[in-house]
């Protein structure tokens, strides 16, 4: 069965030929290689642009702190699955990143959108306070989570948020956002209840929406940075066995349910 | 049921408690994030330790080498798998990487097997020409491929594979298993009988095994790049979609058949 | 690092010593195998209840309806990814499942609910009707399409629908979700403005709901459907390869764009 | 960049225009919704036959036997990935079926190949008990494991091997691979030193290729049956979670080694 309209389809990430590749409107081999760090790389593949220093210091920071977190959920799924396809190194990646959905690491985005609202609001004459509290109320209305406040181990506010916003700050970044995730911090006890501190799911679109990142590609960074934990445990796990011993932990105390 | 025997999980890349990350021994916080490029932090947390200038120079070159080439088929298969499921981003990624086999990535790993196998005899006194030979005979024998050599569309060497050895060159890094490729590619024409060339794949363990890269994770770094890649083009269907183009156009000329 | 609460896990569905295996309370080996066809032990997981002939009927016909339709995305999405990783047949069938999403599969849950919520007003008092406008009437002032409704290729009632609904009336099946089916299809032109008629996909839940199939694993219908459709399609790759060929074809007249 | 030769794309199990669907030379709708089962179509689906009395019991059997065995590592890893990301059931499908490979479930196609190779060898004048030595002795050469059989937690004979052995009996199958895969079970003390008994991996190749299902389908069997067992789990997850308190269990043990 056909599907999609009869259109041709495009692209405008890159051309090729017999001779060269080009990306973004540059030559991969004579501009590129050895030009451009990955990550700004990223970033070119992304926007058709190439970072400033700020957006290159912001965004590599963003994905180390994000990339690796122990034996978080998405982890063991991929260690799990390796120890059971071992020759399928791939499979096992996108297991894990299966895993990179809402709940654990999609926050970015969520909050990336609760600060462009609220941003929006102080464009049109909102003070700091009156944003945040108008991109929180209709949540706790709700009684939704706001996206990227709370976290289950780090109870303070997670060690990575003051150092992602230390970074942006060195870098020069606007930091516009970050003082909006701050003053949403501060209005969420009045109006949710509850003191939930800001976690690095927040912190990510707080200092990249600073340094000209998409909001629209906010849950790519997650997914990419998630990738190179995955690779790196999946390495561990040839060498060190343990995702039939993590199934086993986890189903312990099973029987006498 | 429970698999697995009843031993403790382990992993040497990450812990924390509620205050602190530490990855491979480092504070995230206050030594890695902001201090690391990602591409610095990938190595650290594959090896346990971190790269030195070659390693990343050379690290980055090839994941930028790598990261994109167009509407291959795993791109074509993530947008499509994007267009029918655009609310699960890591849904489509992992759709892609999971095209990241054999056939079309995975040449890095045989190629570097290739190499470290051939520097091997050459360190119990085979010539470079005897080395060369020694590996692809077995293959030519079993009519076997010769894993990294021979492009679909590049007919004559990549473009990527000299840029790669320029970066290697002018970086200092050991350049021992980029003889060894070349080597290689000049042995083909007579044992295989075709002149295939050097392909980015096989360019990509040659420059990697003289930084220090380990050749057990090689087919990570494809993956990682791709998934870069993967992300931007899928920024890309969410603008200006192709997915359903795509498979349409793929099967025009069906019926007839 | 560790998330979730400290509970015990718990399933209901099976429990197994060395000796036995249990699922939903019936012995596996003296109960089930030979006794229960799969389609009546997909019901048993699912539920807990073992089907009665009618709801095996209409079962039976909504996952032979569902299962293939030839080169649609997800299948040629699983070829190429099955042609570039040829060793990983359940990478394959993945890829092809996770385009199983809200477009293309997902609107059997989309249009259960339309069906279970018109059916409650009726159970309120109103009539057919009334109760089928007033669920497409939101719908229509959001502009959001009616899921189930439409097709990119039977623009007349895809043939299915028919028989699926004559399988359901001869199997002795509620008709309640069918009637309301055909009362909202009736209903479109008026309140849409175009002439939507019944697909697969709403046929689906309008005919499972008036056997007892639970709405909220509706969805999963089509995913088991479809992955019997996929392994078929890999069965047929593996000896008649069209993955590549689907790539390249996809991609013909890119060039001149 | 364009892969793959210039070829049509060919598929010989559907063809549909705007007012029928044919599968397998068959009208969907006129000859088969209705009138087979979902695990005769999927026969059909494959071969392109449909399947006599026999055939259709020992199937059934064999994906009623493999679809479901509590919390095992894949479905541990799928209802992990269902609770981070709970509205793309179709990844945590995903997930699950991606563990579905060779150490776990992939031994029915490798038992299905000593049974064929052995079945040969009695073709050619070998007795039962040469011709299982014959495809034993090789393996235990090279210290592999002999695909099929031991079990981790059903030490004695796999409780569902006997019963699928029955039913295959019941229903008139040809029983050659079943004695076949017995002989092998005698020959393994003796030759690997190990008193490992037949599971179920290899029980469904003995029962299956004596009703005509070809080997090279076989892998499909299982994955097949898991994906209605994960469709369950996932549903079961959504109202009674586990995932997390899985992944918490998991890794209870950890911070002290």
């Amino acid at each position: 069965m056909k599907i999609g309209k009869s259109t041709i389809p495009r692209t405008r990430i890159c051309t090729s030929d017999e001779d060269s590749i080009r990306v973004r409107g540059e030559d991969l081999c004579l501009q590129l290689i050895g030009h451009l760090s990955f990550t700004e790389y990223f970033f070119l593949l992304l926007t058709g642009r190439r970072p400033d220093a700020a957006c290159k210091a912001v965004l590599d920071a963003t994905l180390v702190a994000i990339a690796e977190h122990g034996f978080v959920p998405s982890v063991q799924a991929a260690r799990m699955t390796f120890a059971a396809a071992p020759d399928s190194l791939q499979g096992a990646v996108a297991a894990g990143i299966l895993g990179c959905g809402p709940v654990i690491l999609g926050a970015a985005e969520g909050a990336g959108r609760l600060f462009v609202d609220a941003a929006a609001r102080m464009d049109q004459g909102a003070s700091l306070e009156e944003a945040a509290a108008a991109v929180v109320q209709p949540l706790a209305d709700r009684k939704e989570a706001v996206p990227g406040y709370g976290h289950p181990l780090h109870k303070a506010r997670d060690p990575r948020v003051d150092r992602l916003f230390e970074v942006a700050r060195e870098a020069g970044a606007d930091l516009r956002h970050v003082r909006m995730a701050e003053g949403i911090e501060r209005a969420i006890p009045r109006i949710v209840g509850k003191d939930l501190r800001l976690n690095v799911s927040a912190a990510i679109p707080a200092v990249l929406l600073g340094v000209g990142f998409p909001l629209t590609s906010m849950r790519g960074v997650p997914i990419l940075a998630r990738t190179a934990g995955l690779i790196a445990h999946l390495a561990e796990e040839a060498e060190m066995p343990s995702g039939f011993a993590l199934s086993h932990q986890a189903t312990l105390h099973l029987e006498s349910s």
